[in-house]
């Protein structure tokens, strides 16, 4: 059980072949037995395997191949429409329209699709989280049809690896991990932590790649610029705001 | 394994008995095999055992006996604090003090807290998530001396189950899983995804001692208002400005 967890590599190619409907089926239903907030299950899980909507999350989830070869496609979204919904037939006003509720959904969906994500390698199936879902969620809410009050928050493609890629490196443990309070980093704890990673083959081939003179350079000069971050910062908020989320009056 | 999913409960009374220091460690090693956004490992986790420091916690998380009950409260951090000191060192400037950056780092963190909730349960360890860390961050931050650039977004009390709940109970499966596209909910729809959990002997027990008319009017009125959720909505938000996260030129 352990293992499966241990054993977690994000896998970019996939196979033809299906999803069996019950293995599916069991693995949405791991889904639901995360923890949520209250036991109100404010978030949803959308199973798309139609090709031609695929082809359009495709196109908005930065061309990724694997998102047309995967066979299925769950996009997890922050849900309050059904319970207010729900709260509005009951003769009671919701008072979910602010960001609070917004980043509480959130923590539902994404502990829903942690759970998704080990069922399903428990199963044998393959996963990779696309971090483009918040980047274009706009777009994903015109494909897919989400109404007000639903945001779109991960996606996990999911089906039959085609691949057998190495475990990915890990920062050593006292990377992440402080105990009893934080524990700030200075110089040398810093060059400690990420000098395994930094000495790696492949972080060198990167480099090279990439012509930049270290790895820290490719995050935030190629992959992760602020130039992005905060065009995209401002696309999502504007997304949580026209979904109905930012109302602190 | 799937079935560690399966039967999962939320834990709220503890034994005295702590864990062990290998069977912490392997369940903070699943942590960090979760997936991270472009293998950044932009969060970190705060283990407290120590008894003042504990009391301190319990305190801001609403005075919840399993708190102190527990041997190890487990607080969950967005965290960019540990990357940016490294870009620093490596000559390039770090543009992640915008939203979208604390949201990905968000991810990070909860993808990471759920791994670590299934691998403890999957060694016999009980699991409660503390839904007070949003709404507590700012006092949060300042009893675990968390740095600009973090911050908690949740909390897993973890320790050896001193009770022996029901599963809770869940929405049948068609009030969260859409097929293809989001297929919006009308009344009847609602009504008979509502049915099971309204019936409920637990749920009539709950409204007698709420004196509401229904479930959903405890939700509303006496659980989540309106007025609280728009109170820790500005709190929330301060804390992601003070912590230096809304940098959006």
């Amino acid at each position: 059980m352990i293992q499966t967890i241990l054993n977690h590599r994000s896998i970019r190619k996939y196979k033809e072949k299906e999803i069996e409907k019950q293995v599916l089926d069991e693995v949405l239903l791991a889904g639901t037995k995360a923890s949520t907030t209250g036991n109100m299950q404010v978030y949803s899980i959308i199973v798309t395997s139609d090709k031609a909507i695929k082809d359009q999350l495709w196109e908005v989830h930065f061309k990724q191949d694997m998102v047309k070869q995967a066979p299925v496609i769950l996009t997890f979204c922050a849900d309050f429409n059904r319970f207010n919904k729900w709260c509005e037939l009951r003769d009671t006003s919701p008072g979910y329209d602010n960001f609070l509720s917004f980043y509480t959904a959130s923590i539902d969906a994404l502990l829903a699709a942690q759970n998704v994500a080990i069922a399903a390698e428990s199963h044998g199936l393959g996963i990779c989280y696309l971090g483009t879902t918040t980047y274009m969620a706009d777009k994903i809410i015109n494909i897919l049809d989400i109404p007000e009050n639903v945001i779109p928050v991960t996606t996990l493609v999911i089906g039959y690896p085609d691949e057998n890629p190495d475990l990915t490196d890990r920062l050593p443990l006292e990377g992440v991990i402080h105990y009893e309070k934080y524990n700030d980093f200075n110089e040398q704890k810093i060059n400690k932590i990420y000098e395994e990673k930094e000495e790696l083959p492949s972080t060198k081939e990167l480099i090279k790649i990439n012509q930049t003179e270290n790895l820290a350079q490719i995050f935030t000069e190629k992959r992760y610029t602020k130039k992005d971050n905060i065009h995209f910062s401002k696309s999502f908020f504007d997304v949580i705001t026209k979904q109905g989320f930012m109302n602190h009056e």
